[in-house]
């Protein structure tokens, strides 16, 4: 609710057409969907572009279906739901509070991810790139191209493309010069997207992953690595959150 | 054993009731219950105002049930056991040791906790007050929400009030403006304790919860923020320790 | 700005002696009060009790100047400033824009903190109890004791009761069972909250200083350690936050 | 040297115009100015749109005068120097090979770095919006005001906007609604972006800072927690990287 | 082999009885029972007054077993088997290698741990106590007394006496005075070896335990706080290493 | 590609049999067979003189088919899968698009690995010894051992030398002595290196390993002590990295 | 106060010449000096067998005069003061509260530590072995050396004899085969005590130092090197805490 | 002393010219020159081909002119004295003990290191590669370029070629083909070895520097960013340690 909102309520207890009371519970009530276990924040779509997400693990299917079912009530057209394992998804589609929007959902195995509805034709200005150092990465790039598709973007993926074969990078370097906003995936060390970083003139988003072993700490290597990016346009998000950087990506590809 | 008991017990041996000997031996053995493996210490009632609780983690039923055994028959009334899973829980109904206190036993799933005996009227000065971030918060809100009833409070609870939706927060602005304590539990960053003990008069008691991923580092990242909070008057528990944040909730509404 | 200030608001646009443009502009700017490089929230006195404090450090002694005659010209009767180190002291003494409050000003330097106007008469419930667990936990329990004070506490302070001679802590033990709240503020292995919170009927609020060298990591393994706290009762805030923690126990004593 | 540049200088052999041996050395030799112990990028500008910037830390005046030099040679018009204190931004004045830029020289103390050159005139398509915590956070902000106007930005600064009194922040949401894209700078527990990105339609990029004592970790807590951020549009710099958070800001507003 | 082994050698070359390319093959290959995968150390009995210990984790049942049966033929009586789980345990009493000392084997569960051979009488000086500090802490406890016991020592264990009931262990407080050497073992905040350091006029080894959740960092905090004991006469080894604690608690005590 | 290739192309534009387009054609494409979740790079084996390796892990057994296939295809006659646990090797040998290889396949079940064609014949210039320091690295060792066979290299094993019985390893003082170049393996303190630093003549690489429990934090103790190795010609990989440390040791030993 | 005393008391209390109230008063305040800003363990002597030491770091010199001058007014003849700088130790001869002392102060520059009063004889079963890994590590082995001493032991140091040159400490092997209980010192990775701890036949304490730079953090490697330890009799101190080890030595070189 | 020099000494005591005694007396003294607070390990050049070297940090000049004398005393015609800063180096210089080898003493600045006597000719294998990512990185590469020139290698140096612009490396790849061994330098987030590690046939030393700031950790995340490297021909060394790499390339540049 921003002050525009505020001040059509206030209007309207000046015009007498809705009394103090009423303006202070609408302040406090107007735009959360209360279901107990959760608040569905039904005016984020108008506040920020973005409807609400569901982030799928720690929640039970019974859970996730009555989110989902609050929303699809809410009028949320299309509804994305990440870190859903495959188990999970076929509890989900079995749950009968999810029955009514049974037959809009697809379930994105490679992704861990499911969609109510379709997805929509791009609108962004240009193209999100995403780059993957390995193909043990695999996951992280599936979830933020899923993402990045779910929220009305053009899409186009390099996979295994390390920096340990700098060549396997460079022959990629009209894609990278001609993207409008660059995800670089990468586990391990993370020097993809200084390598990236450098060869770029737009916003690059980096996404350590948890892909490798040992003093890999479970991909804090990696996050602290890029984090310290000695290319100047590099930005991090957290380990495999592929998710969050397609988000950002989509922002910036809608501005 | 305070000033007052040992007084009393040198009394005792002034006016001849008690030897020298006796007086030792009572300060040593006195105020507990030893089974063993366990030492039960019987006398906590009295000095603390609680009776001793049993961390379910790491222990066999049997020891659980021995332990409980040992409380009944020193005379304690009510017994909480935590970090109790459902399949040991299961496993101490079926024990014979514990058939004597069977009837009187409830196992909370949501909470993973069981109680032995009825859970209290409320004794407390007013409402302890939940929050929770997020639905995955569910687990530690149950302990903690359990706990405080346990212990004899009122309690109110509000679950998914995050701060990436502010207004979800700031709609339960009055239940926060009279708690007499706040619990705040959040995971991921940790921020909702900042914003509550922002707006509360009262201690606010933030308690870390293990929900996230990456480099949420099993919690460790929602605690050190936590315990760096720009708000005064917050202070912090072990992550998920949903209990602990209500036991010393429940001493201040208590007070 | 809480839901009755703001139904009072909205009544006087119902009353037609407010516009709603006014309403709007009043909820926006009302309780700050901005001085370029802070936003001085003056509202926080009615919002929670406690009105704002100043936190020195990273602050010149220009803006802590600027910042003190705000809160005054705001009616703001007395203001503490921690983390204030003797140099900068002096020169927010001779600082020509706290000339008007400069008559006013005492510097404690054992707490590293300056105030503002007069301590108050003890208003609280009870006594708050502090005990450290050395002799060079000495700066830190003296800006908990100032706070204390500071915010209207009776205090009892102990020193050097750690648990390496156990004696010395239990020779208090009446103190510790008279407390309304009590802070334990220890170093090294920040054993001594443990301890207490064993001992007592009431919250403990546990303060691990950077006291100790080599493994204690700066303070970090005594918070660690007071977290992981085996007694039930006992919360914790930053190394070194004797301000914090006197400023929960200074909430608990005035419910 | 991109695609382009590869097929020109082929297609000038193709011509007889250039031999194969000079298009293999124009490749290993073009883009760069070398001075010995700097490999200056001079082909920057063109390939990411921003010319390269020195980064003064662990430099001596004589290599950053050098450096100047050098760019200034290869025709860049305006530099930007980092992390550049008072007393080497003094030797970098009086240092004789630094004699034919100084006159275009400012140094910036509040933001640590110096400037050779004018500040263009914006040419972004909106406005950044930099917004702090804390008073404290200033020489960040300051960095990231500087390193954004200087990268042709409009910009609005606001500080000290806090989570612990939110309205402080609120109050604010119509510059928050209106930004092309918000620096959002914190120390301590680093709040600051989860709220604002739950409030903005643009992305929000967050710098951790430094400020805060004990379990801050130098800035380190405050990092993970926004790496953690439980709202959705929100990517991270390194501590205290002002400069890196207002450069990516400027790529996003000149897409 | 140590100098008198050595110069014992050298004069049976110089009396003629042994030629020098003996004595070199004698110095490099003497002591050791090579079987491949395991250099067994036969001469370890000789040299520091214990036969080797077999430490299981991370060996084949084959490997156990050949290792056993190599050191039986060199005459080893006795043998420790330390991280033996029950299924291990189980494949070793049935491999083939392990028949001709099957008879002898006894598997210790709570210990994880089993043995080849009778345990000894004690032949220490006095007695080893173990006190731990919970009940979840038994099975470190259960290690640590039967390396003791294997080893040759009286050993008195006391179980349950955490510091957060202080008079659990002050009743002990006899038996702490009377012992030679004290392995306390605590895991959480690790306070117990504080204050029986305090108490205790013997060595204390303090074994720290990964008992306990969340910020222990699975015994990390333990260890860190037990290393920076006030207590003084307190030295620490690795998280739940019953074993080693008892070895040297064994080495003080037959002096 | 390096200058002469590069040379070559445009010297074949000079000539007029390549078009400007193609040179840039192959320069893009040339040393890459990509196969969509994977470029192989093909060029590595001119380029490094050791061609690529497939790390297993985190890959599908449909993955490691495919790009098995495409390295045969490009002529790859020996291929190393590292990291290989025995299901997957089983589903790889049962894949449809590993059938042309299938008859040249053999796991290693030791090493974790398997291999496409025959080892080569030893060609290096001397022996590469790998000494692990016990037992429990016998799967770090043998990962080491193949890979340096796989290579081309004459091999030599001491297993179980740790320094905990030095003499076990200064008995093999003259294959120290010898070799060309050393893998040292260590968990737990890894201390070998330092030691066998201290006595060889030739390169140590060092590798830690994650055998150990409690406080060896899965490995990274030793690494960090291998790091600060006392001795000079020690360097490091990562923890349980047999592989790396053996393809480094093949390229020392093929100088 | 031991069971001995208090029942010493109660008996002076049924024999009447104690009232009851008077034995509670000997209970709490006893054995304690209380000086304000210290309360010194009068009675430690008495139980542990060892009297209180004076830590230096974090205490004023007013502070330790106080103390050493409480000390000596309750008999004790002999005080060291660790961790005691030389511009401190200055500070402290020239205050008058020490004046009474100042004649029997004794400053030992090499192990920062003082001492009032002489050393005593020796009086312990053995020699204390305090052998060291280089030269950088001589303050850590000074205070191990002077606290030994001052604590009634036969010392003999061996210093430089790092584990990278092996030979330095193998010719040492008869000082390391006939010590009561050794100290062993190092630095960097730590590997000093494995060694040891597989030659010697007593108990080894190891102290981890702050000795090298980069991956040592602070010394924090070299301690968690030590506490995984592969030789068995090895426990651990803090970094740097030579006082520690020398105390523990000393406990068992007297039992 | 290796298996020959025994034998040697062994056929001397059978030949009647060494009596047993004198052997013992040799194996145990004769390669160390013993100055009370060092062991300096005179054979160790006969051991390892490289002479010992002096470690300057921690040492005091005294001490260090005194290791200096031995060493010559010892026929030592060379020595280097590492982590000298100019304070020190010009109190050694000052130094009676110093006096003898003063004329031959060279000081170099930049790397923080000392020489006695001449530097060598080159007499390596090929040439060692030192390519810095950054002209920060200077003072480590000076340190390494010193190392290798005094251990006899021909040395070029690259700086300033960080992957953000990676034309500034690549134009540098007929250095890297050509090179013997390649030691490669970079702070923050350490990518440069992986990128340099793909390109070369020969074996890759990383150093990771202390060249950064904020979540650069000191250079522990370029060290774990190293470790974790995706190019298979790279090992790691400590922080800033250019020695230590110079080190292991001289000892490779001689096989």
């Amino acid at each position: 609710m921003d002050a525009t909102d505020l001040e059509a309520l206030a209007r309207a207890v000046a015009a007498g057409t809705m009394t103090p009371e009423e303006l202070v519970q609408r302040v406090h009530t107007d735009a959360v969907l209360d279901v107990g276990y959760a608040q569905v924040d039904t005016a984020r779509g108008a506040r920020t572009g973005i409807s609400e997400v569901v982030y799928g693990a720690g929640k039970t299917h019974q859970q996730i279906a009555g989110i989902c079912a609050a929303m699809c009530s809410a009028g949320q057209e299309r509804i994305l739901i990440t870190r859903l394992d495959a188990t999970k998804a076929q509890q989900l589609v079995e749950d009968s509070a999810f029955e009514s929007v049974r037959d809009r959902f697809t379930y994105y195995a490679d992704a861990r991810a499911g969609v109510v509805g379709e997805l929509p034709q791009p609108s962004g200005n240009g193209v999100i790139l995403i780059i993957s150092a390995g193909t043990s990465d695999a996951t992280v790039a599936a979830e933020a191209e899923l993402t990045a598709r779910f929220l009305g973007n053009e899409v186009h993926v390099v996979q295994d493309a390390g920096v340990a074969g700098i060549h396997r990078l460079l022959r990629h370097a009209e894609d990278i010069a001609h993207a409008q906003v660059i995800v670089a995936i990468a586990g391990m060390e993370g020097a993809l997207p200084s390598v990236v970083g450098g060869l770029a003139a737009c916003p690059v988003i980096a996404v350590p992953t948890s892909v490798g072993y040992g003093a890999n700490l479970g991909g804090l290597t990696a996050l602290l690595a890029m984090v310290n990016s000695c290319a100047s346009g590099v930005s991090v998000v957290n380990i495999d959150n592929g998710f969050g950087a397609a988000y950002q990506a989509s922002l910036i590809n809608h501005l």
